[in-house]
């Protein structure tokens, strides 16, 4: 984990309130400077957590003060009793940091289906408030992981007309809560002052680039969520309530801080080995790229074939035909690791397996695909699929 | 397997024509009496081996004389000599029996992207055709085998007008050549006398109710083939073009069969050790009710689960979710084992997992789900996700 630089505008930390695990830490907070505007992504899911919904609400105020986190419990199908939780949450929050409740935001991932016993949670904030400081990023990267291998963080800095600012976020992804499921949450902070409703539209950009573009197994949480603060703490030009072009270098920042901890959360997918990147080409628009690469990014069979280091590109092909878009099986080519195996519909003359045998030994994939039809293209992440994503999901709950 | 009586009007059998097996049979040859009608279904796969091609072209005339299928080689992925393959196999049959290659219908599963070797298999058509019999139904079963555990078939009887006519079929399913995909092939005969077309709407409709609502993985094989014939040997009344009420006893017995042939193809997915049917009820319509139920049986998540005999609602709830189609999380219901666990978005009070445990235990799983929205129901079923599927799948290929 890179070492995360204070942000100016932010103090966080990390305490122990026993949810679920004993002995680690498992809430975290973080104070923003008045003034600290926020945006929002997040999961698509139909039936999301409490939280997700409290956020959505608190998002149209478009102001921030503070961020509760737990894990080991979700706050997912709870009801009444979940809605509860993050009004009490909220309110206790809101009251040691001297804010309206509307302006903390939650997340939550552990256990669905359990009502969370918020009084642990709400008992454990005063003293983690009196003890939150600027330097903390590693101990929040930690307390929010549930069976994550490593704790995931990125940073960069950028410039606002000639002012440096920083961009620093940190990240949980697919390692699960035995037994539920794996929920991505990404928390982004950054001293510079942009107006919610550009800061908005910049996440949502950059999230559909990142971890929109990511899968591990195809199923969605509950409770994905990504929130980005801006503390307004760095004294740059004011920058416009549409953004533009002031902020370029700051878009381009903050995506890679999105990319880099997307793609650290694919790389610790449930029982991964391998990081495979799929790129497809020739699709007849952009939108029909992405459908076809996720296609062959879910595809079961698929990721078996890459953690057997098998370049079966037959199973692409039936990925690509499974997606539903345009393709016309005669004009499809394939390639592993560069390598042109399947070209207009057969298999290349001469095809020498041995540079993709080579390639698949690796711990990067590389996977391409053109359909030869039109301009679109599309870049997805995904990984293996191992007899380790099955022992994680398929043992009985302990 | 079940011993299946001889089907007036067809003749059948196998030979071992080493395309990628030795010393085991793995082409099979049916010859069909003059004035046998055929219908079929075949896969959705965009990129289709050049056989379904075939096929979709030889229906045009609702006429067939013969069925010729191999085992360990998919004839997919081939371009111009995949197509040369078909017309030489079709040829060779059709000289054989003395009818037109338009009837002779083909279907071949097994490695993807090789050039067939069909003169292999035209070479072993003579001997083959010579020996056919009424009574090798078995020896046919075993002959389109690929990696199956099992042999499958189906027979049932029923009456038109008064007259008994038999039904009966073969399957192969889901098991694997490794390292391709798995490819479902069905092969039904009747000695009924049914027109083209009302045949056609018969198969459609019983497909649509029986392997269109099962999965194994959410990948779908370029070569799933299933075709009905109708030998016209059994001398009852005329059936109209258009099928009808006369049909009625023979619809639903050609519905068990296809049910029955595709719930053992489900037990005999990869690595599969439960089979798991799933009912979605309330749900705004019967489409978006086969949707939810196919998010549940295609989700990673809810299969490890159930490899692991754990009654996790939550990933139902979680897949419900991501279906994408119109759910209210506080209207949810989830049961499993006839017990209902969850009710209108939480966990029911006093909820006792005692005998749930004990179904998740069982060989049959069931789930249910209702919606509490709208009247639209369906069932699907699936099998559980397992270590087995990655060590048939992730195996580089020898």
């Amino acid at each position: 984990m890179p070492s995360l630089p204070a942000v100016a505008g932010v103090r966080l930390g990390a305490a122990a309130a026993g949810l679920r695990y004993q002995g680690r830490p498992d809430v975290v907070m973080a104070e923003f400077a008045p003034g600290t505007t926020v945006a929002g992504v997040f999961t698509r899911n139909r039936c999301p957590g409490a939280p997700v919904d409290w956020c959505r609400a608190a998002l149209a105020g478009g102001q921030a003060r503070a961020l509760v986190v737990n894990a080991g419990n979700a706050n997912v199908f709870t009801g009444r009793a979940g809605v509860a939780a993050t009004e009490a949450t909220a309110a206790a929050a809101a009251a040691l940091v001297g804010c309206a409740p509307a302006q903390v935001f939650l997340a939550s991932t552990g256990v669905i289906g359990q009502v969370m016993p918020h009084d642990k949670l709400t008992a454990a904030l005063p003293a983690l408030h009196a003890a939150l400081r600027a330097d903390r990023w590693a101990d929040a990267a930690h307390g929010i992981m549930t069976t994550d291998t490593f704790p995931k963080a990125a940073t960069r800095s950028a410039r606002i007309g000639g002012t440096e600012v920083r961009i620093s976020g940190i990240a949980k992804g697919s390692g699960m809560i035995a037994p539920d499921m794996a929920t991505m949450l990404c928390f982004i902070a950054t001293d510079a002052a942009i107006p919610a409703p550009a800061l908005q539209a910049l996440l949502a950009r950059g999230v559909g680039a990142s971890f929109n573009c990511t899968t591990v197994d195809s199923d969605t949480s509950t409770s994905d969520t990504v929130l980005l603060f801006a503390t307004a703490a760095a004294a740059h030009a004011p920058v416009p309530t549409a953004g533009g072009a002031m902020l370029r270098g700051f878009r381009a920042a903050l995506d890679e801080v999105l990319l880099d901890l997307a793609l650290q959360v694919v790389r610790d997918g449930e029982g991964a080995r391998k990081l495979v990147r799929i790129d497809v080409a020739g699709a007849v628009s952009a939108k029909s790229a992405k459908r076809v690469a996720m296609a062959i990014a879910n595809s079961p069979l698929v990721k078996t074939a890459i953690a057997g280091e098998d370049a079966n590109w037959g199973r692409v092909v039936m990925a690509v035909g499974k997606s539903g878009e345009p393709a016309d099986r005669d004009r499809l080519s394939v390639a592993m690791g560069g390598v042109w195996m399947a070209r207009e519909g057969t298999v290349v003359d001469g095809y020498d397996e041995t540079p993709v045998v080579a390639h698949m030994r690796g711990s990067e994939i590389g996977i391409a695909v053109d359909l030869g039809l039109g301009t679109g293209r599309a870049r997805v992440w995904t990984c293996d699929l191992t007899h380790g994503y099955i022992d994680i999901n398929g043992s009985y709950r302990s």
